[in-house]
């Protein structure tokens, strides 16, 4: 059994993350940490939990983390830098599910998140945990950065093409749609359902955090420097993420439809769709599938791609799950083959 | 491993069917019927089940059920009693999520469901699906009449209360509130998106086919004549059930949250909450967990429960494998253990 | 025209009775206070009032509430008693949205508001805001307390039964339900729209704070003392009330569909529907109307209403300003006969 | 008064016209129309219609349409050019809300939708019911095209654009998202509300009937040849039309913020916002404004424009409204001056 601590577990990666945990047969959570919410049972705030979770949320500082195998912090950003070094001086493996060691750059950091980093050094070593795209340093790291929601479509979706040098890596665009849990829980007007239901909205259209991870990473599939328009969007519902990618296609001979289906031939997460496909959010709802379909708008030049997942689970809790088995040895699929859940 | 045929699979009670029991290690779902979509891959019309069925749907006549071990009726009222004989008699058993076993009088079946009864011999031996109730019967039942939605949480309110006497059974009131899914996968305009969505209205309040089906079932734990007056409401919302059940306490002397507890004890999917809890649906989403809340409202006489569920899971599809369970002598719980899904 | 001032305009009743002024042909509204966002043009804040305001929301202190005609507190409870004084001394007349005038004893105001009444001498004074119910007195009040959102339908739907004394009015009870908007426009966790959508559950089960408006209220109509079952639920909507009502018919004789279409004919904004009918509330949805169905739930001696409203309307801004066309000697509907907007 | 007549008034598109036309000064509806559902009251199918309209639907034959002023066809596809010759021989003017007039060549209507054109020769005479672009023809038509809803954000948002020659105009992207009730009033599965409720999808990305319609019209303002990509989305929301749209500048001396409010200074319903906005689509909702905010995105060479409407007002029932306005020599807004519905 893998011995888990999870520091900050009251949002919604941390809740879906106890939720996943619950059925993985070789996890066992031992301790979750909420300083404001020390000594609350956890089944007390998510009752969805009751019958199988006596743990209590304890303090960060009392709970002994220091014993466990792996810690998972689903906490704000800035929390997991603060505790890394200690944590891995005990020999302890994390996967920070915020944005601490996504970057490289330490003063890209500071300027998108507003705070100095403070373990630098940690940035180089950190792996990012996109499997599909970085398996083999993610097995062997002691720190997994867990990607963003939406750098996770656009990753997956664009990296076949820029590795193929199939379409013009600088005039990227990707039109990007949320489910509202992707806010986190935290009580925030524009959040409440009076002011999100029935309603749709772009939202950090001239600068969001998940720019710069996403064009750090799609700069190692590309020859070209990457040029991306990155335009979030707010949708009425809970959970799901549908991310339309645009792309001008360079090279006009290459089988597009075959070019995904080899490169994510055996992925157990990614479910290149069959052509004409226009996959629904629901499709992957509460579980860790990401599919993608390939058109060709008639009478253009471009590629489209819809890709959509479960910004809960393989856009945070699923993923940093599935990393944590590609650590610790384990099938990449434990504890996530749940079929999604569809109505 | 149980070898199982569906019939009728479109609807949503197949196709949570097909999702509970991808997760169950001891079915094996060798065929799944639909006359109108006899040819198309179940994976096709469920994207969500990709990867995990390569079943195509059948027509009924082509499909080898009588090979199987047991059949689950997920069909309109009226389909399981034409092939339950043959069924039967080949050694299959059935589990019926239609209302075709439900009721013992056939007189009773037409008068609400507009057709007469086939099989009225069958009525008799029928088993009434609620296992929480009628455990015994079930496991040795051929036929299970899997319960309605509504009278699941109606029964599993009620029945400790009239068992223990406690309350004036003649007046019952059940204000029930439902999601959508409850009305089906049928094209009909009251279920549209667009008249459902951000609205709220009763329906079928003089009558509802629920009704009688509840009154035989409280009967059995019933010394007094049971009258009930039943209100379905419709919620927009896709899954999930709040009956809130009222009845006046003729004898004070009782522990009611006591009486409750002791009842469902050892009940892995009964779930009798603290005093003064409130359970939101969602805290049951995608489970078969039911959980209940039993109040007194201050300055009255009466007993309030709050009982919730996933119609789609306790409501009908997880119940009926939790029958399949029980008649196949495998521990109830064996594929329904996956946590609900929240947020 | 009407000088109008309104303090705290940013919740969902400022700027619902906003919407509704400017439309209303005799309303001039010259100030709106806000003490947050003093400095703030309302039509930034709503841009769904852009080119229709002009406005900014101003300190309390500095606003010339006292030239206004009337002031309309859409304040949390404790503002408007704070200024009543002041206003009524400088001959504005006020209605006050939130509960400072609502109830008549002020120990009871305390034990449910948790802060003592400041004025209690202007209890006596103030009228209470339910034209149907107590027109006469509106018309000439200086203080209007606009009722809480559920006593509105309870009374509209009890109060012709306890008049005719035709039910036991001992053994209300009142199963409603409200879209979240009535929660305010607050950032609370519960809600949060990934809280709140596609979900159900009751709250303040154990004592709302309307409990004890509506029974003041309804005693008025009673010989007989009044006993009330209130149990709120959450509707994952934006707007709309339903409330089911229950109570035991004591008198058989008297027809109730002809009861309720006397005593509300002639009435602008409240419909008595057809016998059988049962309402969504989406039927009323952005307008001032109320529409009750009567029932008697068949094998029952109940008699059962279905209520429905917009919670911000008539459960709110639209009934204030009835209120005020009362005050001002206008036709009662001026300003309010906008259709309800459906789908 | 303008006398009215309504052909086909049992849609979305039907009963926002009743709605929007109750508060029409000068609008008298006459006669409404739907074979399916003569002889029902228009305000028994639509009860948020209750007290406003005696109305009952007839038969198309009996009705008396040659007697009004002005017809609108708010039907399927095919209605209104078998009818137009007749009412146009009486002196009746129309407004046609389906495509059959939308287009000009016969072999493209017939290509798209699949029926031959039955009146070619009225094709050349009908004017494009879009006011902001084609005001002078609309107003002495005797058959107004009403646009589609996609095309009414797509045109208003390129056509300055285009006209001004700032950006390459082969390659435009839309991408817009659409409220369910744009699929009309139809009973078809994809639209229940258990199919579309929390979840998010493209749909007709190969091919919508929309794209020739705008290619056509935004031909009109483009020197060059217009090459557009154009993504529909489904939204679980009711109401509401979010366009995102892309375009490469191709002038970067041009101030577009400027261009766009020039472009559409004084227009009563086109609402250029600051710099900087993000629009909700609840901004609009109810009412028959479209609102723009124009974007750069950073390390980009293109415009973004962010367009908002309601799919059934402005992109819709309201525009007809307003050529009616136009048609019959009133003031625009008659009729269209209320506020958006918030929240």
């Amino acid at each position: 059994m893998i011995k888990i601590g999870i520091v900050g577990g009251t949002g919604y990666t941390g809740v879906e993350l106890l939720r996943l945990l619950a059925g993985h047969p070789q996890a066992h959570v031992r301790a979750i940490t909420s300083r404001k919410d020390a000594g609350t049972r956890v089944a007390d705030m998510f009752p969805s939990l009751r019958g199988r979770y006596d743990l209590s949320f304890t303090d960060p500082e009392s709970a002994d983390l220091a014993s466990c195998n792996v810690v998972f912090f689903a906490t704000p950003h800035g929390v997991a830098m603060a505790q890394a070094r200690e944590l891995l001086a005990a020999g302890v493996r994390i996967v920070d599910l915020a944005a601490d060691f996504r970057l490289k750059d330490p003063a890209v950091f500071e300027k998108w998140y507003g705070i100095p980093h403070t373990c630098p050094d940690l940035l180089a070593e950190a792996a990012y945990g996109l499997p599909e795209l970085n398996r083999a340093a993610i097995a062997k790291a002691r720190i997994v950065a867990n990607p963003g929601c939406y750098p996770t479509t656009m990753q997956l979706g664009f990296a076949p093409l820029l590795e193929a040098g199939v379409v013009d890596a600088g005039r990227l665009i990707a039109d990007c749609k949320s489910g509202v849990s992707g806010g986190g829980r935290k009580a925030e007007l524009g959040l409440l359902f009076a002011e999100a239901a029935d309603s749709f909205r772009a939202y950090s259209v001239n600068g969001h955090r998940h720019h710069p991870e996403t064009l750090l990473q799609l700069a190692r599939f590309s020859a070209a420097p990457v040029g991306l328009v990155f335009t979030p969007h707010l949708v009425p519902m809970i959970r799901g993420m549908h991310s339309t990618l645009y792309a001008e296609i360079t090279r006009k001979d290459v089988d597009l439809q075959a070019l995904f289906e080899q490169r994510y031939a055996g992925e157990a997460f990614v479910d290149v769709l069959p052509p004409g496909s226009m996959p629904d959010t629901r499709s992957v709802r509460a579980s860790n599938m990401l599919r993608i379909a390939i058109h060709q708008p008639p009478g253009s030049n471009l590629v489209m791609l819809l890709v959509v997942q479960d910004n809960l689970v393989k856009g945070a809790s699923g993923q940093a799950v599935q990393c944590m088995n590609l650590m610790f040895g384990l099938p990449e699929t434990t504890g996530l083959s749940a079929l999604p859940v569809l109505p």
